[in-house]
C-alpha cells in the first residue's frame, strides 16, 4: 500500500461547521482506508461532533486553532492578521509539508489568497486557477478559471488548459481532453482582444487537444472537456449556471403546486426528475482545485454538506496518487527548455 | 390619430424567412392600425406568401431586391458588397426617413454594422450597444450591451446605462428603473479593471437608478431591471441563458419519459408546465433593439417565427410614439451642456 493521503479538513469553514465539514470527514474515513484526516478549528466543538460517529482515530487528528475568517471579511488582512485560524494554520500544515491537500468551504477570498500567498505557486506557474467542475449534458467539464484574479494575459490562458488538460485526464480519466476557448462566436477571428490572441496560442500548444472557440450556449451541453477562460466571465459562466437553473426549478416547482391535477402528476414524476437533477448537483462531483500550487487546496461551496467534502476529500487521494503536480512540474520543465532551446538558437 | 409607424421587415432574413417575417407583418397589420409596413426581398416569393392571407393593401409595400446576406458571411464585406440586399435596401430607407424602423431576423453581425453604418449613430452616442429583453422570475429585464463591439470603455457603460433606462421606461413602463453593473461581487471594490472604473461613474450618474453591483447569479431572478455589461460578457450571458434553460428542460423530458409513471405524470403537468415555461419564452418580448442610431433597428432571433416579428413590429410603434430617440438627444444634450458649464468653471 503507498503512504496515506493526508488532508486538512477546516471544521470551521462554510455554513454548516463545524457539523458537516466533521461528517464528511468521518464518511470519507470509513470510505476509504488510504487516508488521514486533519480537522482544523475549535478542539471542543470539533470532539463534541466525533462523539455522534465512530471511526479509525488513528488517522484522524485535531489541530486545535483559535480564530475563524469570516466570510465578508476583506481577504488579504484576514490571512495577515488571524494567524490561528483554521484556515490559516491549515494552509501551513500543507505549506510545511505535514499535510498534502487542503479542504474548506470558508471564503472564497480567503482561500485564494490564502491559497497562493502560503502553500504558493509551483515555480513557473504564473497564475493559479480555480477551476470547478461543471455538469453537462454529457457529463462533466471543468471551467478554468473562476478565481479572483481577473483581466488575465493570453500566456496565462494558455497555462490553464495545460492544467484543466492535466486534472481531467488525471482524476476523470479523460483521455486527450477537449479544450474550448469561451468566446462570442466559433470563428477563429472572432472575440475581445484577449481571445484573438490566446486562439493562435492555444492552437500552437502541444500539450493539449484544442478545439477551438465554445459559444456559452454550448457550454452546458457539454462541448469542451475544459472551458478556458478569463476569471471574470468564468464566474459569470459559474453564476448564470447556480442562477438560471434555481429560477427555472423554481418556477417549474411553482407550476407543479399550480392545480390539483398538475399536484397529482408531480408525485408520479417526482422519482423520475429526482435522479435527473440529482446529475445536475454540483456537490457531488466535490469541490474546486485551485490548481498550480505546491500542495492542493480545494474550495467547497459555502453551503457544502457532508456529501460534497467527503467527495473532496476522496477527490484529493487521487491527486496525490496520480501526482497531478508532478506532471504540471514535469510540463513546466518541458516549457523552459524549449524556450532556452529557442533562445539559443536565435 | 397621429401618423402611421412605418416598420421595414427585411423578408429574407431569418430561418424562416420569406414565410414567416410576411405572417408576422400581416399578423402585426391586423393588430394595428397604426403602421405601415414595408417588406424588403424577392417580390415574387413575398407575394406568392402574402397570397396566403387578406390584408389592409393599402398599408403594405413591397420594396423588390435581388441579394440576400447570408448568415455566414463577413458583415463589412457584405455590407459594401449587396447594396441590393433586404438588409442594406431596408436600412437605407430608415437612413433616408422613408421609413422609422427596420426589423430583421439576419445575420446579427450585418444587422449590426449595417446598422450603425448605413442608419448611423444619433451625435454624442459613442457606441450603439445591442439590448434584447431577457425573461426573469420577476417579469422581465433588458440586458445592454450584446453587440459585437467588445472591450467598452467606463464612459460607454455610462451611456448604455442611459440609453436602457429611458427604454425600459418608455417601452415597459417601468418607473425608475434599477440599474445594477454585472459583476462577480456585490461589494464596490469587486471586479475587473473596467468594473471598478465604471461603479463611481454609474454612481455619480444623475440620469439613472444605480443600485450597485449585480452577480450573475441574480440576473434570472429579476434583481434590477437594467444589467449594463460590457458586450462580450452580455453575450456570454444571454447564451448561458439560452443554453442551461434548454439543456435543462432536455433532461428533464428525457426524465418524464422514462417510465411509464413519469409518462403518466408528464401528461397531467403538461398544462401547468406550458404557461409556466410561456413567461421564460424570449420571443413573446419581441427583438433587440440596436439603440442610439438615428432610427430604430431591431434584430430578431434567426429562428424567429411570426409570432416574435409580429410582437417586434408592434414593440416599434411604442418605440415612436414614445419619442425614445428625442428623449435620447434630451439626455445627450443635458450633458454636453454641463459639460461645457463644468468647462466654463474651470
Amino acid at each position: 500500500m503507498s503512504e496515506l493521503t493526508r488532508i486538512v479538513v477546516d471544521a470551521m469553514g462554510g455554513d454548516y461547521a463545524p457539523a458537516e465539514p466533521v461528517k464528511g470527514a468521518v464518511d470519507a474515513l470509513a470510505e476509504s482506508d488510504r487516508i488521514k484526516v486533519i480537522l482544523t478549528g475549535d478542539a471542543a466543538a470539533i470532539e463534541k461532533e466525533l462523539e455522534k460517529y465512530s471511526y479509525p482515530a488513528e488517522r484522524l487528528e485535531i489541530v486545535p486553532t483559535t480564530q475563524v475568517i469570516e466570510t465578508g471579511e476583506p481577504p488579504v488582512k484576514a490571512i495577515q492578521s488571524k494567524r490561528d485560524s483554521s484556515l490559516v494554520v491549515g494552509l501551513n500544515l500543507v505549506h510545511k509539508g505535514e499535510a498534502d491537500a487542503f479542504v474548506s468551504s470558508g471564503s472564497t477570498g480567503a482561500v485564494l489568497v490564502g491559497g497562493q500567498g502560503i502553500v504558493k505557486k509551483i515555480r513557473g506557474i504564473q497564475r493559479a486557477p480555480l477551476a470547478p467542475l461543471i455538469p453537462t449534458a454529457k457529463g462533466v467539464s471543468l471551467l478554468i478559471d473562476c478565481g479572483a484574479n481577473v483581466d488575465a494575459r493570453p500566456s496565462h490562458l494558455v497555462q490553464f488548459a495545460v492544467l484543466g488538460s492535466i486534472y481531467m485526464k488525471s482524476i476523470m480519466g479523460i483521455e486527450n481532453p477537449r479544450v474550448g476557448l469561451v468566446n462570442i462566436g466559433t470563428e477563429e477571428e472572432k472575440g475581445n482582444a484577449l481571445c484573438k490572441e490566446t486562439f493562435p496560442l492555444l492552437q500552437a500548444c502541444p500539450d493539449i487537444n484544442f478545439i477551438g472557440n465554445v459559444e456559452a450556449r454550448d457550454i452546458s451541453a457539454g462541448a469542451a472537456d475544459v472551458y478556458v477562460t478569463e476569471a471574470f466571465v468564468g464566474n459569470v459562466i459559474l453564476k448564470m449556471y447556480e442562477g438560471v437553473g434555481k429560477t427555472l426549478l423554481h418556477a417549474i416547482k411553482d407550476a407543479l403546486m399550480s392545480s390539483t391535477r398538475s399536484k397529482v402528476g408531480a408525485l408520479l414524476i417526482k422519482p423520475a426528475l429526482k435522479s435527473t437533477l440529482k446529475k445536475f448537483d454540483s456537490s457531488s462531483y466535490g469541490g474546486a482545485p485551485l490548481l498550480g500550487l505546491k500542495g492542493l487546496v480545494v474550495k467547497t461551496h459555502g453551503s457544502s454538506k457532508a456529501n460534497e467534502f467527503r467527495n473532496t476529500i476522496l477527490q484529493c487521494i487521487q491527486f496525490k496518487e496520480e501526482d497531478v503536480n508532478g506532471k504540471i512540474q514535469e510540463f513546466l520543465a518541458k516549457q523552459s527548455a524549449e524556450k532556452e532551446a529557442a533562445a539559443d538558437k536565435e
